[in-house]
């Protein structure tokens, strides 16, 4: 059928039968959102640069489907409804910018483009500008899950032109994963708040990936562990609190053998873990807004430092590797486990959502922080129970300045910090670095000590730098001349 | 004399003596390097925005010195030998290219601008290339040494047009400090690459006030030390291998009483630490470069969460103070608390200098890591003892691939390693954050354990995205499909 049409389109013969929406990029990704469309009762018109993978879709797993394959842009322009929505799932950076510039060519105003890539929020901001200049839509869309979320239901993200949103609505909310009969696709906000939700969405499961792996270190090196007997834990794990889909396919990971060797698959797989840059932008920009996110960043340099292999190998061999005491009671140390990873996981999400938080304050975007928890809990990478406590917490009190101070977070960091604690000195003292895990619990701590060594960093900045300081008696800027000679030293308002 | 020379260059008189350099922005970094040049024997002319500052200076501090006022830049302009060399110390940003543009009206080609301050070395790069297109010279300095530094001898990180630094040689080594008869000033290298070169020394800076500030943070609440007994162990480390810059101003800061309350200065300083931007550029660069610099961040966070004062107060609140057994063997713990600082200090230069190396390598800089280390053994705000083990350890071996894998360093990091695990265990039993350490710790364990988590982290990402990973027993790119029933994993090279 569809290649019967588009025998028909190519020969310049009008077609009657339009598409909902046109595609472009048939990798991985787009093919599978594709077919997910399709299933769903639209009619998809596809392109693709590389134009035999048009091809490959419409004769493998798009035959006898409704889908309508276009060779070029004016070809794909020509097969859509109108106002055309046509989504982008190319590469982000220089292929977005080009296929926005084909594309004003050949669409007219009114007629939307969806950028469903990872693309950098700021660019999203310019191009939102560009095609409305034009008088087209544009929408920004993050889209979460990975292949199999693609294929079978994302999380969809969508901001940008808010006119565009009634249009692409039926089409993301029915394409999108549900969880109790809600679409896990919401309008996010203006301009490029939906590529920015989803970046921090990276940024936490960069964190999320980051103390899993931690967990696992710490079975397998501090407990010794075998892959099933991890495999069960992570399994267990999963019908409880931190029930999730990381969780999940960890222990499937764990439950692997390598048909080569008979061993576990993940033990013949190095540990060089790559990254394409979200994490990196989540922690770079929390630094810009002068949000703390310092366990998003330790999770992005953990993966850095997995990669500095030359520097690795000599360390290993510089320094030996330490002879400590074996644990004594592995069953509660595996339990302290449990709540270092569920508690460090808590602090991670309040740093990602305290850069929501000041985002939408500092972008005017008014983003809705539990309805963005509500839709991660179907589709993500990050999807899990415990996102459902945090819609709670926000339906509760959108104004809550950090998740930790919600009843229910609250509840269990008092009840796992011992572990928590425990779990952090133990890994300390035996050389096993658990770097999400600590930097979560320093986050944890310097937020609720009453007192931190921050007066001596301000009195070094007014000593060498007469940048100032505040006093704890009174209002004011204050310096002193540290440097006269004698013990008393004069705090002068400035 | 200056003021007669000044009446007659306002009059429009043609003077004789013509001044060496011209300097313009008169806050206190700026008037503090005229008098210091002025003091070396140079005769410098200067300027500032607001022209009373001009008169301020001439008719106070300068008085009966060797400087000229210039109340225009034409002035100024006039009143220089040829080539001109004219140094901003000005804010960074836009100021900077204001002066820039208008300077570019009034100097001539051969005339030589230089930025003095704090500058983004990416405007750098930008601005050398503009002022080389008017045939004139730039060159971005790097000056550090706060105000005393700019008086009596700064350390100056000079980088840019190189055909400048012959003319602008002579000056700028004359008023840096000096370290047995070596100028703490030598040619960095191309465009940008001076005031890099200040970014990442700040970076480190950040870091070692940090460490340093947990390092008093745990005296006070592990040991309940009193300001007095702080002041005399931070006086007796520097006369060892902490001999530094800092721990000198922190022993002289614990010594300072009140003299409003009679209590320790200290003691009445909010302890909310302000920030002006390059430790957060250097966390951001890491990011960039893709080096592991997560020791700086954490200091740069840790600076962040400080001020969020609503969040901390409403979690000390939420939060209890943990009650834990006091410490056993105080005199032990002290010297545990020095060696953590120690080794956490070398792991921050470590990250530092890895900014540095990998820097000079994607900028092609060719910067020489033995010769910086040794322009900042005096006059910068990190001027240490220790930097002349960094000197040795590149000129013993300039490709070296980490710093803590320098024979000397990795002799500290033995000796000390089982104290700095100590403190830290304590500290995170007790609820005390020590950010700093124990990210240092986690750097250095991430580096030295032969088998990270990372395997799992790539197995996930292959599991979702597809990723590929690598295996441990031959070469290329896996893939697996995860998903397939059954307990084995086929390993698809791809």
């Amino acid at each position: 059928m569809s290649t019967f049409f588009n025998i028909l389109l190519r020969k310049g013969i009008n077609i009657v039968k339009k598409a909902d929406i046109g595609l472009i990029g048939l990798a991985v990704m787009g093919e599978n959102l594709v077919l997910n469309m399709e299933s769903k009762g639209f009619t998809v018109a596809v392109h693709n640069r590389t134009t035999s993978r048009v091809q490959d879709l419409l004769e493998g797993r798009g035959r006898g489907k409704n889908i309508i394959g276009a060779f070029t842009l004016d070809e794909l322009a020509a097969s859509l409804k109108t106002p055309r929505i046509v989504m982008l799932m190319v590469k982000a950076g220089q292929p977005v910018d080009s296929f926005i510039d084909k594309l004003l060519d050949v669409l007219e105003p009114g007629d939307i483009i969806i950028d469903g890539g990872n693309s950098l929020y700021t660019d999203t901001i310019r191009r939102t500008r560009l095609v409305e200049s034009k008088g087209l839509l544009y929408v920004g869309a993050g889209v979460s899950g990975g292949e199999e979320g693609a294929l079978h239901g994302p999380s969809i993200m969508p901001g940008g032109s808010s006119s565009a949103w009634p249009i692409v609505k039926p089409i993301l909310q029915s394409i999108a994963a549900h969880v109790d009969g809600s679409p896990c696709c919401q309008w996010i906000g203006p301009d490029g708040s939906g590529h920015y939700v989803k970046m921090v969405h990276n940024g936490i499961e960069y964190a999320d990936m980051q103390m899993i792996g931690e967990a696992y270190f710490l079975m397998k090196n501090a407990l010794g562990m075998s892959a099933l007997e991890m495999q069960e834990t992570f399994s267990c794990w999963n019908k409880g609190e931190l029930d999730s889909y990381l969780i999940e396919i960890t222990a499937h990971i764990l439950g692997k053998i390598d048909e080569d060797t008979g061993k576990p698959l993940l033990e013949v797989i190095q540990d060089v873990a790559g990254q394409k840059g979200t994490g990196k932008w989540t922690s770079q920009e929390s630094l810009d807004l002068g949000v703390a996110a310092p366990t998003i960043a330790e999770a992005v340099f953990a993966r850095i430092i997995s990669g500095a292999q030359k520097q690795r190998y000599l360390a290993v061999e510089a320094f030996p590797q330490l002879s400590t005491a074996p644990l004594t009671d592995k069953s509660a140390f595996l339990d302290g486990i449990r709540d270092a990873l569920y508690a460090s996981k808590i602090c991670a999400y309040a740093q990602g959502f305290d850069i929501l938080r000041h985002a939408s304050l500092e972008y005017d975007w008014d983003l809705d922080l539990g309805e963005i928890a509500k839709l991660w809990q179907g589709g993500c990478i990050i999807r899990a129970q415990f996102l459902q406590n945090i819609t709670d917490a926000y339906n509760k009190n959108p104004d809550l300045p950090n998740l930790l101070l919600a009843p229910y977070f609250q509840g269990v960091l008092d009840k796992s910090q011992q572990n928590w604690r425990r779990v952090v000195a133990a890994a300390v003292e035996r050389g096993l670095p658990v770097p999400g895990f600590s930097s979560a619990l320093a986050y944890f701590d310097s937020l609720r000590h009453p007192q931190l060594w921050t007066n001596l960093v301000q009195a070094q900045r007014d000593y060498f730098g007469a940048h100032t300081y505040g006093r704890t008696d009174r209002e004011g800027s204050f310096h002193t001349e540290w440097q006269l000679p004698g013990n008393v030293g004069k705090s002068d308002e400035v």
